[in-house]
């Protein structure tokens, strides 16, 4: 029992525990936690009432309320809201604090908030549905004229020489073993990771890609053109990009490799297939853009090197996250609308169980229906119970 | 319609892109590769016929038919089998390898096998159900007297100095900021995570905790005790935890932090709660237990310091992941045996889709009557044939 009790608890509690070292990088972040704190005290009087997106174990909410707030609708879909109720609590701003467990795009609040925060990002703001619940929250939750903190993200770019992230991401692939790894490494190099760059990887001046106003953004898509003209020669394994942080007018962060401070963000590497040698006067043309599919970003990057004496094309690629993929053509045929799908016996089950749910009978004894009805895929009694909470859980209000 | 075919094939390709760059740092450890390399070498013979349990990209599969195999069941749930389908054809053995895209737990082969090669393990080997795996295989799929690689796997500890991996883990949590996070903090010490520990870090000559050999292994758990006696004055943070390989008799490598190699595999930290100042003479007894609970292992870790003059305890911890878990008490109660579900509008929905599925009805048609039937929950006829499509991935044969 005392183990069916645990197996329960670890069920629920997903696999959120696995990101406290994450959240604990963050607020070790001084420069991080600073901007966000300073922005927070400028924007909030002691009528604000604030959204924080996202909230995890609860800082942005804590230093919401030092900074005065009035109150906070603290959102986040993860079972780490548990804690911070408790950190809430522990510092005496349960009456302040609401805490709601959901994703912000399906929360209704009882009132127009005067401000929202939100460091909702990964290596860069463009970050699965992170800006969408931004401008849904702005224009359906925060009173007009309202603050958003962040207030701005300016993304940058710098072609980048780096022996190790692309022996990383390319050369493990061209192995010391003799085996062909093309298929592999082809994808590899189509993917963008985390890397970490120094200001002396970086080949050239940076480039503004983007500059995301969370006042006036609309969508979450971006898409342009970088071009640079190299000035000394160097091999260029690929580009970085990172993102400046405006959190209120005046206060911020930069993740610039060159600013010599190392925050917690990280840089996103876009490796390119192979080294290029780039030689003074060469020209680098850049078209990077990322729309966002569903709860992910497709990424494509084309790069065109010019040469500079000749006018030549050195190299051009044509990259995208499209090209990492793994279509598996079995589950792409599932998929169309002209299949006819036949139920497996997972299908039946939970057909059963859900039917059963219909007629209001409890989990307990549905468990014991579906014992009986497909004896030979449950253990026992435990087993079934099991499922039939997988799918309350999922399926009940 | 571009737009419908991108969204198509990133719901199928799941997470799996994400690991390439894993893959690729196993691939880039030498050390890792070449055990694996020369033990299948002595073990195979040009009749044995070999099971790969989650080759991945197919590189373990690679050396096995190298080494002469003259068949390789390669088995993998992961959509990334697709490119070890595509690196096995590059490489000539699209008639030696077989692929099986599934769990090996649920996989029933031809012919039993004379072997199995398996790198399934996370920091350590007790990952997930790997050893469940290994065990079902060695009874199920092998034949008797058949040889495993790795053969066997020693688990080894020490005491641990490491402010950088305590500051990451625990004080994080005890903020300049001023505000009370213990609650996070309790958690986050009862969690171990993956740092690497220096030769220099450890305090005490390492003890064995476990030995795996796979050739008799029976079930999952490990439990045990371990002893040490100080003998120079130190601050400890806690104790690492790491494996030594024998992927055949004679054959293997050593993730410790004292062999100046830096594998792959990286070392398991368990923090204390407090550094504890250490003296020459004190005794430190730990127990370690890890117990599989469904997909996860539980782990706890008692530790008590005794003074070396007085005999008198110093520190008395009991650790447990079960104390990092952030219990969820309305979902708690949606899987209690007495729980009366209340079917919500994505049961409305999923049961009628099982109904028409049910009726052999083409996803489009499907489609189409759930939109008709269900207008505020679906944009568009693609968003519906979406949601028809999540569920013929899931529940169609």
């Amino acid at each position: 029992m005392a183990q069916a009790i645990f197996r329960s608890i670890l069920l629920v509690s997903g696999s959120s525990v696995y990101g406290l070292l994450d959240y604990g990088d963050m607020i070790a972040d001084t420069t991080r936690v600073s901007a966000y704190a300073r922005a927070l005290e400028a924007r909030i009087t002691p009528s604000s009432v604030v959204l924080d997106i996202g909230t995890g174990p609860g800082f942005l909410a804590l230093l919401a309320c030092r900074a005065g707030a009035a109150r906070v609708y603290a959102v986040e879909p993860d079972d780490v809201i548990q804690v911070a109720r408790e950190v809430a609590a522990a510092n005496g701003f349960t009456d302040r604090i609401q805490f709601v467990q959901a994703v912000t795009t399906d929360v209704v609040l009882p009132e127009r908030v005067d401000g929202i925060v939100a460091d909702i990002r990964g290596t860069l703001p463009l970050f699965g549905r992170s800006l969408v619940s931004v401008v849904d929250a702005r224009s359906r939750l925060l009173k007009p004229g309202g603050w958003i903190v962040p207030a701005r993200d300016t993304i940058w770019a710098a072609l980048a020489s780096s022996t190790a992230a692309h022996k990383r991401i390319i050369q493990a692939w061209t192995t010391e073993y003799g085996f062909d790894l093309s298929a592999v490494r082809v994808r590899a190099a189509n993917q963008w990771s985390r890397q970490r760059l120094d200001a002396d990887d970086l080949l050239v001046e940076p480039q503004c890609w983007a500059v995301l106003d969370y006042d006036s953004l609309q969508g979450p898509n971006v898409s342009g053109p970088m071009n640079w003209t190299i000035e000394h020669a160097a091999v260029g394994h690929g580009f970085g990009v990172w993102f400046d942080a405006e959190t209120a007018p005046g206060i911020g962060f930069s993740n610039s490799p060159a600013s010599h401070e190392r925050l917690v963000y990280g840089q996103g590497f876009f490796a390119w297939p192979d080294p290029i040698a780039l030689l003074p006067g060469d020209e680098v043309r850049i078209h990077l853009r990322a729309d966002l599919i569903e709860d992910d970003y497709l990424w494509g990057w084309d790069t065109q090197v010019v040469d500079g004496a000749s006018g030549r094309a050195k190299a051009a690629y044509r990259q995208s996250s499209w090209l990492a993929a793994q279509p598996n053509r079995e589950r792409l045929r599932k998929r169309a609308d002209t299949f006819v799908p036949r139920l497996n016996e997972a299908a039946r089950i939970d057909r059963c169980i859900l039917d059963l749910m219909h007629q209001r009978m409890p989990s307990g004894e549905i468990a014991t229906q579906i014992l009986a009805a497909f004896p030979s895929s449950f253990k026992n009694w435990d087993a079934a119970l099991t499922r039939v909470g997988d799918l309350s859980d999922r399926y009940s209000e």
